[in-house]
């Protein structure tokens, strides 16, 4: 949860009229997102939310994430639409922040999903991979293997102050993760981080993708991998067969998989353990004590990593039992 | 900023069925108030707050808070009205907190009122008092001279930590705040807590009071001069003559201050400094350095208090000037 830049009222008002929104009614920072700052706005017309950059997101990469919400909702897919001030562009500036006003979507993230969630999520992430095609910015993925490296690097020599023997370990993950990635897949935009906070449900039905904003090129595999991992897992570390059986049925109902994709899937589902647990460990080590975010446990997504090492195939992760 | 207790769609789902609300559409935990957990939700029939109870509060004080917030909203006063279950209650629970639905205000408070703004405050607060005669419930102030000295009792000790010269001070200004309090004055339900972020606008037109957790009986002057200290104070320390007239004219226009109410004035508002100076360096001594919460500054409140012990009568809050 977090608001990082309170906003006033004068500045508010005079960022708001540059916009053609109704008239203000009310604002109140919400406690969701972990990189920006969020306001959820009422105005005479309905409702917004406003976002407030945070240090954490590179400028020059907000084209990329505003250009591709302003694409994917243009095509159709129930996510948030920036909307452009008077001058036309999609980014402004509010105490001292670059700012984006975007649509807001109703809907609430489930802290319990089941099953025919996961399957709805499957089939969103196919859709979303399906509709960003043509979209004209790229942005590689620097969270892939050389961005690994890059953190474990900063993070090795202090890896066994969390578990004795996670040194050694993952940098053994890291070397065979490293030879053996694929070289080619079908690619594409990605949302690469597609964990239960940001896809919305009204009732049981999902009304909507949020966050694009770890959103770069990468495999379509992949993007599949990661939400396996952040959906099919039980709070007691097991995976559960049922719900990644309905997310990838969900996912291939729409946008088949190759037999190089689906034979890729447990690798492609280890990095994706490995990448989360490597900047859940540098967190973990370098956020001071005080600091307003709640850290994330490593240790969750090392439990993943070994059950993805032990995997054989796509069957293990619930396709074609 | 405060989320608490989270929640999740099951046990709100089962929740939301004890009320006559329509069907929930989104919910968002909110970084308001720092005594409990606040969520703004959306149904088909509009906004809503939910207010989790955190332990803070006690729970036996509920019905009095619940309860003032019902007899004020029912005599016309702008504040949110707490809605009945269908078996009545305005009370239930969630997450194993006590919880409330409460109708939500739109409107924004103010990071930089001016003197409209205050004078306008002054006629709502007097409103309020009048408003919350004959309410039927009472709870004496906790936070009047015995809970002061409760308070001092365990932070004098390591005052002279916050600031050399401390103890000394501020036991003098109790026991010279004990002789002289006021043994009467017109009394009845105060706010006690009408701070910026407590009153709502619309533009400029004030469109609500919130927050009556600290509401209790007391002095009603000594709500004034509570806000006094609240709203009319700059940054740098000075006091604002021109806000202060403009919120006691403003509160006078409504309820006329006796004789005795504006001589004590001054003694009023150096207790009410001593109180929020008191709750601050109290918590500023106590809360944990990890916590999620700001700490307050206790000084701004003790250059506060030494203003007010330099007031000769309410001349020098800009009445009559």
């Amino acid at each position: 949860m977090a608001v990082y830049t309170d906003i006033n009222e004068v500045d508010l008002k005079a960022f708001l009229a540059q916009y053609e929104t109704g008239d203000l009614l009310s604002f109140k920072g919400i406690a969701e997102g972990v990189e920006n700052s969020n306001f959820l706005l009422h105005t005479t017309k309905g409702a917004l939310i406003l976002t407030l950059y945070e240090k954490r997101v590179e400028k020059t990469d907000l084209p990329f994430f505003l250009g591709l919400m302003h694409h994917l909702a243009d095509r159709g897919l129930n996510c948030p639409l920036p909307l452009p001030r008077r001058d036309g562009a999609l980014l402004g500036e509010l105490s001292g922040r670059p700012a984006a006003l975007i649509s807001f979507l109703e809907g609430m993230w489930l802290r319990k999903p089941e099953a025919n969630h996961c399957g709805a999520v499957g089939r969103a992430l196919a859709e979303m991979h399906l509709k960003a095609e043509g979209f004209a910015l790229a942005r590689p993925n620097a969270l892939s293997v050389p961005g690994w490296q890059a953190l474990w690097a900063k993070a090795k020599d202090r890896a066994d102050e969390v578990q004795p023997g996670l040194s050694e370990e993952i940098s053994g993950e890291l070397e065979l993760l490293a030879r053996s990635w694929p070289e080619s897949l079908p690619a594409g935009v990605i949302h690469a981080d597609l964990f239960p906070d940001n896809v919305f449900f009204i009732g049981d039905a999902l009304s909507g993708l949020i966050d694009f904003y770890f959103a770069c090129n990468d495999f379509l595999a992949y993007d599949l991998a990661i939400s396996l991992n952040a959906w099919c897992f039980e709070k007691d570390g097991s995976y559960n067969l049922t719900k990644g059986k309905a997310m990838i049925e969900g996912y291939v109902a729409v946008r088949p998989l190759s037999d190089e994709e689906l034979a890729a899937l447990p690798l492609l589902a280890r990095g994706a353990a490995l990448r989360f647990f490597l900047t859940r460990l540098y967190d973990w080590l370098t956020t001071p004590a005080g600091a307003l975010v709640v850290k994330k446990d490593p240790l969750e997504y090392l439990r993943k990593l070994r059950f993805h090492a032990k995997a054989q195939s796509a069957a293990d992760y619930g396709l074609f039992v």
